[in-house]
C-alpha cells in the first residue's frame, strides 16, 4: 500500500470539502514541550451553582430569571454577535471607486440563542446516555424547523418534525420576524475553547449571510456533484468505510472518522450514511442514532486522556433560506475539532506558520483514529466514582 | 459620513488579499467573562537560562552546543516539521478513482530554521531598538537571499543584499540542495501563542510548496492587477493615508495599520509604501526604517495593556522560487495576530462560530487603531525599573 509512508514522511493532505490543503508532519510528536500547559479541568463541579447564569431558577445578566427547566432551555443571548434590529447600512458601490474594492462592507442582522443540555451545571455530553442526548436534538430539530422560509424545500419534512416531535417546555422559541438566511448551531466546550460557562450549552447564531465555511463547502459540494453525478460525502462515507482505516465509530446511519484532511489532532467528522439534507429529514430512529453518535465521540474523547477533554463542534446543513440546489446538494454532519494532542495538559497550538501559513498536524489521522477507537468503552470517571 | 454606522451595527467586512470575509461585532465587547484567564507573564526572567535551549553556551535537545552568538544565532530545528530527505512517494492518480479525488496526498520536503533575536533570554523585541532589531533584519535578508532560485527575477538585488551586508558570524545558513519553493518567517510570541521557549526567537520554514495563505494572497494580488493595472497593497496604503483613521505608525518606507479586515482584536499589517517585492529589495536605510516599524508595533502592544503582549507574526514576500509574474505582483507586508483582547488576562477565542462559520471579531479595526495610537512613548516596564 502506497500511503503507508504516510505514517514517516511529511506530506499535504487536500481538503475537498472546503478546497484547501494542510501540512502533516507525523514525525514531530517527539519534540520536548516547555510551553504553556493546560489547567486539567476541575472534575468536581456542583450539581448546581447559584452563580451560574443556565442553571435552572437563576437570574441572568440583564435580569431575566430562568425558568425550572429540566433538560433544554433555550434564550435570546444575552449579548449576541448580531442583532434583529439596527441602523440600516446601504453602502455606495462604485466599482471604479478604490474604497469600493478595498474597504467592503455589509450589515448581517440575525439573532443567536443560548441552549442547554441538562438542567445539572455539571453533566457533559459524555456523562449523558443516548437517551438523555435526544432531547437536545429534539430541541435542534424544532428551532431549525420553525426557521425555515416559507418557500423552503424542507417544508413538508419540517411540518411532519414539528408534528412528531413534542415541544420540549423551555426549548422553544419564536422565530424572528425577519427571514434569516443561516443557522450555525455549536459548542465551545471547555476553557481551552473559548467556553465562558462550564454549564453544558451549544449556541445557535442565525443571520441574514451564509457564512464563510458554510459558504465554502456548498461551492465545493455543488461542483463535485456537477462533475460525476454524485455527492461528496456520499462517495467520502463509501470510500471510508471500505477503507477502515479512519473510522472511529459507526451505527446504521452515522460514520464516524477523523477524516483524510483533519487539522486538529482529534478531530472527528460525523456523517450521515444516507442524504440527509438538513436535521429535519431524520426518521425517529435517526434522531436516537445521532445522539448515540454524539455520545461515542464525546465519551472516547473523555477516555483517550481521562479528562472533561475540550473541543469545538458544530453541525453543516441546509441554509435556512434557500433554493431546491442548495438543499439538495447539502449533506448533513457535524464537525468536532479538539485542541488536545498528547495529554490532558498538552494541547496543539495553530498559531505563527498554521495562520501565516498553512495548517500543520503532527499525528496522522490514522493514528489519531486507531486511538479512538479503542478508547470505547465506560466513561473513565464512572469506575471513580 | 456612511462608514460611522459600522462603529454601532453588527457587518461583515471583506478581505481582499484573501478573498473571504468576517463578522464584526461592535456592541459585543460588554458581555460579561467567566471563562479562562491568561496568566500575565512573568516579567522577571533571567538573562540567561542554563535550561534554556536557546541561550548561548548551552546544550540542544539532541546534543549540539550552542556558540558564543552575540544577537542572531541561526541553526537547523531539531524537531522540523518537514524534513530535506525523506522516502518518495508518488501516488497514483486516477481521474475517475473517488480515492484519488477524496483521498489527495503530495509530498513535502523542507528545512526549518530558529533564528534568535538576542543573546539574552529576556530581551523582547519591544525591549530592544531599532539598531538592536536591525542584525535580526540583515540575517533574514541574507537567509531570504542565500535561498533563491538560480534562475530567481531577484537574484541581481539579492547578490547586492549579500554584498552590502556583512555575515552575521552565527546567523548563516547553507542553503539545502534542493531548491524549495517558499520560506515562511515568522513567531510566536507567548504561552498564549504557542510558543514553547520563552527566549525570543523566530523560526523559518522552507517548504517544497506554496503554502494556502501567501498562495491566496498570490492569487487575490494577480486578479486586483490584472483587473485594475495598480498592485492591491500598493492603492491599499494610498486609501489608508487619506483615510487616516486605521493609521498606527508611520515612516517614509512603512505604514502601520489596523487593516479594515483586522480579524484578531489588534491585529496590525506593517505594508511596504513602495514596491518591494521581497526584503531583497530594501535599501540599507529601509532596513532600519523596518526595524523601527517592527519597534513601534512591539513596543505599543506591551503599553497597551502593560504586559508582555503575545502575538503571532510573519513575513509576506515573493517566494523562493518564482515566475517574473509572481515576484512582480508580490508586495512585502508582515502580519501580527495578537489574541488579547481587553486586558492582559482576557483573550479573544476564535472558536466554535469562528471555525464552524467565520472569524468574528468585538471592537472595530478603527477602534483598535485608535487606542494603538495611543500608546506609543517609551515602554511601561522601563520606568518600573
Ligand atoms: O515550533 P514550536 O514553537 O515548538 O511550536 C509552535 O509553533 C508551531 C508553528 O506555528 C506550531 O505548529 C506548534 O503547534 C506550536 O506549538
Ligand atoms: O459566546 P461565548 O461562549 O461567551 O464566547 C465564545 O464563543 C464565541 C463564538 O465562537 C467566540 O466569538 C468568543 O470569542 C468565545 O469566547
Amino acid at each position: 500500500m502506497p500511503d503507508q509512508v504516510l505514517d514517516d514522511i511529511s506530506h499535504r493532505r487536500y481538503n475537498p470539502l472546503i478546497g484547501s490543503w494542510l501540512l502533516v508532519s507525523p514525525h514531530r510528536t517527539k519534540r520536548p514541550w516547555q510551553g504553556q500547559q493546560e489547567a486539567p479541568s476541575k472534575i468536581k463541579l456542583p450539581e448546581h451553582d447559584p452563580k451560574c447564569y443556565l442553571c435552572p431558577g437563576n437570574t441572568r445578566a440583564q435580569g431575566d430569571s430562568n425558568p425550572e427547566y429540566e433538560n433544554t432551555f433555550a434564550f435570546v443571548n444575552d449579548y449576541s454577535a448580531v442583532k434583529e434590529e439596527q441602523q440600516d447600512y446601504n453602502p455606495e458601490v462604485n466599482k471604479d471607486d478604490v474604497a469600493s474594492l478595498l474597504l467592503q462592507a455589509q450589515p448581517v442582522t440575525g439573532r443567536c440563542y443560548v441552549l442547554t443540555f441538562s438542567a445539572k451545571h455539571d453533566l457533559t455530553l459524555a456523562d449523558m446516555s443516548a437517551q438523555e442526548i435526544l432531547p437536545v436534538i429534539q430541541t435542534w430539530t424544532r428551532i431549525y424547523a420553525s426557521h425555515l422560509s416559507p418557500s423552503h424545500p424542507l417544508n413538508a419534512e419540517a411540518a411532519q418534525a414539528l408534528e412528531r416531535i413534542p415541544p420540549n417546555p423551555h426549548g422553544e422559541v419564536e422565530p424572528p420576524k425577519r427571514q434569516l438566511r443561516y443557522m450555525q448551531i455549536f459548542e465551545n466546550k471547555g476553557a481551552a475553547m473559548g467556553c465562558s460557562n462550564p454549564h453544558p450549552h451549544c449556541q445557535v447564531w442565525t443571520t441574514s449571510t451564509l457564512p464563510e465555511e458554510p459558504g465554502k463547502e456548498l461551492v465545493e459540494m455543488t461542483k463535485y456533484h456537477g462533475a460525476h453525478g454524485r455527492h461528496l460525502l456520499e462517495d467520502y462515507v463509501k470510500l471510508e468505510m471500505e477503507k477502515g482505516e479512519r473510522i472511529v465509530w459507526q451505527n446504521d446511519a452515522f460514520l464516524v472518522v477523523c477524516p483524510w484532511w483533519a487539522v486538529w489532532p482529534f478531530e472527528v467528522l460525523i456523517i450521515a450514511k444516507r442524504h440527509i439534507r438538513a436535521i429535519v429529514d431524520f426518521t425517529d430512529e435517526e434522531r436516537l442514532q445521532f445522539a448515540e453518535a454524539i455520545q461515542e465521540v464525546t465519551r472516547r474523547y473523555d477516555n483517550l486522556f481521562a479528562t472533561s477533554f475540550p473541543y469545538s463542534s458544530g453541525i453543516h446543513q441546509a441554509p435556512l433560506d434557500c433554493t431546491e440546489d442548495e438543499a439538495e446538494t447539502s449533506w448533513f454532519h457535524m464537525h468536532f475539532y479538539p485542541p488536545l494532542l498528547r495529554s490532558a495538559t498538552v494541547r496543539k497550538f495553530l498559531v505563527g506558520y498554521e495562520l501565516l501559513a498553512e495548517p500543520q498536524r503532527d499525528i496522522t489521522p490514522e493514528q489519531a483514529a486507531a486511538k479512538l477507537r479503542d478508547c470505547g468503552g465506560e466513561l473513565y470517571r464512572k469506575s471513580l466514582e
